[in-house]
């Protein structure tokens, strides 16, 4: 473990997020130093970590789920990542193309609102997961990353507390599952993130959401996360995914001394 | 609110805090500002603030709560304040008085294991709470923080996802409720605080379960928290509590940028 370690912490509708400056890739992450960077207790606490790394003159966002499992995308991360490189000088205001390991998203970080051009998600069919013993039928998304979208009548009576189950021949890297009532002009959300739990808000879910509320038809929807709203455009060719995204501290992890 | 303010993350047996230095007393905290702080999205997050403060040439704990409620004592906070002191290199290794609101206590920082005199708890006598609608019978114990002690058969049963209901007019500043199962050498303990809600680990809990399950003879017992194991001994005049207090990050508060 590193004795010491530049961070900055910062969220997207209350996705927060531990942010790792390591332009020059300097730093080796292991699954134990990211679980204990987001332990909410022993550590600084976050959903997930960020590492900001220049790789072939391009910025690579190094997503660890808090369990310190790899994830492809993570919608609100690529927000507070393009923040971060604003904030810290690392790029001017305006569209910053950010390569993930579910491909290039352009960010458009020009005010206050930071919007994502993150590709239209692929509605894949059929899905269904288990909760708190509960069945429930949705619709099996690609944004990069998988997900299951349910459309449920009262999101209050889902039980999030543990992972839905599913099944694994139909999600074989595990998936995040939102649950949504509502339709356009606005839906509301609960997501459960695969090795991060419940989160205050999950952009690529909310994505998801937005491609099965609005049908594949082009348009905008608000999605209201209990983090916070964002909001989701929709065109023939691509999807925007928009909100706030924060910095609100920065410091030096030392890890226990 | 600050645009800058430095901060160390530090954590006892899980039970965490940010400790603020402010030697010279020129920090105003809000509530909104503490809340803003501890908020474990939107913030650093932790269960409380302590602020470092010298009044008089001496080191008072400024203890608040994670929603910004003043608090008397802490005794995982006054650990984590004496290893702050230590390695902030204000106070030598060794002895360190230290004031709360509660009075003087001292803490002996030596090595890894920080000790504080506690001095010892008052037994009031019976009381109940209401956790999960089921009554608890308890006893009040007077930890310069009020607390109520319940002895249950299954820790794992009893609801603290909310406080626990006790009559306002048996504890009008509220209580922190602990729940405990076993007898010396060792106890196991859940703690629901007064304005955090459950916790990892309580010091004055463990210390006030401690002088119920000790029935006020000399000797030592182990509690077994969530977070870690506390050690409290007692003789006729004082009780002592013992456990680790870590360091794990400092930096600066920006709050939103």
């Amino acid at each position: 473990m590193m004795e010491h370690m530049r961070f900055v912490k910062g969220h997207g509708t209350g996705n927060d997020f531990v942010v790792l400056p390591d332009v020059d890739d300097r730093l080796t992450l292991t699954p134990e130093l990211v679980a204990a960077l987001c332990d909410r207790h022993r550590g600084i606490g976050a959903d997930g970590v960020l590492r900001v790394v220049r790789v072939d003159g391009e910025w690579f966002m190094d997503y660890r789920n808090a369990d310190g499992s790899l994830a492809e995308m993570c919608g609100n991360g690529v927000r507070v990542y393009a923040r971060y490189l604003v904030s810290a000088g690392l790029a001017p205001a305006g569209r910053i193309p950010i390569v993930t390991r579910a491909g290039r998203v352009t960010a458009d970080a020009s005010g206050d609102t930071i919007t994502v051009d993150m590709g239209l998600p692929k509605v894949l069919g059929p899905g269904r997961a288990v909760a708190g013993g509960i069945a429930y039928a949705g619709t099996a998304v690609d944004c990069g990353n998988p997900h299951l979208v349910c459309p449920v009548s009262d999101l209050s009576t889902v039980d999030l507390s543990r992972a839905p189950a599913v099944d694994p021949g139909e999600f074989p890297d595990g998936v995040n599952v939102s649950f949504f009532t509502g339709s356009a002009p606005s839906v509301a959300v609960r997501v459960y993130e695969r090795g991060s739990g419940e989160t205050l808000s999950c952009g690529s879910g909310a994505l998801a959401v937005a491609a099965v509320a609005l049908g594949g038809a082009p348009g905008t929807i608000a999605i209201d996360l209990p983090g916070g709203r964002l909001v989701a455009t929709f065109d023939a060719s691509t999807a925007w995914l928009a909100g706030p995204a924060v910095l609100v501290a920065t410091g030096d992890w030392t890890g226990g001394s």
